[in-house]
C-alpha cells in the first residue's frame, strides 16, 4: 500500500468512527476477527512499555443486565441534577448499547504492570491510564476499519464495576465498551444530533507557541 | 476503498507505529499536513462531546531548550531513583527528541470545557481526561500514516509546562509530543531494544467474563 493510500485510509477510519448506541445489531463476531483487533488495542505505545492495560470480554447476559441495572440508575442521577431545559434535551439520548450489542469490552489499568520502576512515570501518576485510553482509540480505530461499531460506557461508579468483575483493588476499570455489528455508522455524533452540543471548530483548539497564541489572535477572552 | 483495504491500512499504521526519539530529522512539515493531522486529533470521541483538548504548537527554540533543561533534570531524578543495575539499562536510553523535532504539539486538557453538566462525566471525573488521549492516539497514528514520527515526553512537572506556556490554572498539560519527518520508524520499541523491559503477549491480557476467566485458565497466579 502507497504512502497515500495509508494516509486516506487512516483519516477514513478516523472520520468514520461513531461512539455507537442504537445501532448494534448483536450478531456475532468472528472469533479471528475479535482477535485481531485486540491485538491492534495491544500494539498501543505506553508509557515504559508497561502495557498496563487487559481486556476483559464480557458476553454473559446476566453481567450485562446487572450493569445495565447500574447505569440505569446513573443515567437518572446524571438526568435530576440538570436544569429543566437541559433535561428535556437528555430525555432522547441514548447513553449505551449493553444488551444490544455483541460484546462488552471492559478495558483496565494496573498499576502496578511493570512497577515500581516505571520508566516515564515518576512525575505523571496518570500516565499509564493515559496509555490504557491510547488501546482503546487503537480499538475504536480497528472496528470502524472492520465495519464494526464500539460505543464508550461511562454512566457507572468504579467500584460497582470492580466487584461485578472480579478485579483486585488496584485495577481500575476505565472503560466499558460495547462493540459489534451495526445497522450503520451515523454520520453525526449522537449529542449533536439530538441538540445537546455542538462540534467546536478544529481552529478554536489551535495555539501557536503558548497558551495565548493562536491563528486568529483569539486574545484574552479566550484564557 | 474497500473494507478490506481500509482494516489492512489501518492495521498497518497500527503496528508502523513506534513511540520516536532519536529518528527526528527536523525538516519542515507542510501547514496543510500539519493541518490534516490535527483535524484527525479533533475528530477523537470525547465524553458528552466536550471536546476538552487543545493543541499548543511549540516551534520556538528558546521554549524547547528551556523544556529540555527540565526534562534532562527529571532524568537524573528517575535514574537515581533506580536500582544499580536497572540504571546501568537505562543510561543508553534516548527518552525525548525535543530539540531534534520539527515542532512539540502540546496538548492540554480543560475541565470547564462544557462544564458543568458533561454529559458522561459526573461519575467518572477522569473521563475527559481520557478523551484528551484519544484524541493524542488519533494525531499519533494520522503522523504515522503520513510517514511521520511522533514521540511522547513524560519526563516533566506539570506545573513546570503550565508556567512554560502559560497556561490556566485549571488546564493540565497531557502530552508533549515531539513531531516530525524521521529517517525511518524502528520496527521494534525502543524500551525493548535497549532491554528495558518485554512486550507482554496479548493473550495474558486477554480475560473471559471476569477478571480470574481467561482463554488458558490462568488461574489465581496473576490475580
Amino acid at each position: 500500500m502507497d504512502a497515500t493510500d495509508l494516509a486516506d485510509a487512516v483519516y477514513e477510519a478516523i472520520s468514520r468512527r461513531r461512539d455507537v448506541r442504537a445501532e448494534f445489531t448483536g450478531e456475532p463476531m468472528p472469533p479471528a476477527t475479535l482477535h485481531r483487533m485486540l491485538v491492534a488495542a495491544h500494539s498501543a505505545p505506553s508509557v515504559g512499555l508497561s502495557q498496563p492495560w487487559d481486556f476483559i470480554l464480557v458476553s454473559a447476559g446476566t453481567t450485562r443486565a446487572r450493569f445495565k441495572d447500574h447505569v440505569d440508575n446513573e443515567r437518572r442521577v446524571f438526568a435530576e441534577s440538570l436544569p429543566a431545559e437541559r433535561a428535556r434535551t437528555f430525555v432522547p439520548i441514548k447513553v449505551e448499547g449493553i444488551m444490544e450489542s455483541t460484546l462488552g469490552v471492559v478495558v483496565t489499568y494496573d498499576p502496578e504492570r511493570g512497577a515500581p520502576a516505571v520508566l516515564g512515570r515518576h512525575a505523571i501518576a496518570d500516565a499509564g491510564l493515559y496509555s490504557t485510553c491510547l488501546a482503546i482509540q487503537n480499538l475504536w480505530l480497528a472496528a470502524t476499519a472492520e465495519g464494526y461499531g464500539m460505543g464508550w460506557v461511562s454512566f457507572y461508579r468504579e467500584p460497582f464495576v470492580q466487584h461485578l468483575l472480579g478485579l483486585p483493588d488496584r485495577v481500575r476499570p476505565v472503560a466499558w465498551l460495547c462493540l459489534g455489528p451495526v445497522e450503520k455508522l451515523q454520520e453525526v455524533p449522537d449529542l449533536e444530533r439530538h441538540h445537546w452540543r455542538a462540534r467546536r471548530p478544529v481552529e478554536a483548539a489551535i495555539h501557536l507557541e503558548t497558551w495565548s497564541g493562536d491563528v486568529a489572535s483569539r486574545g484574552a477572552s479566550d484564557q
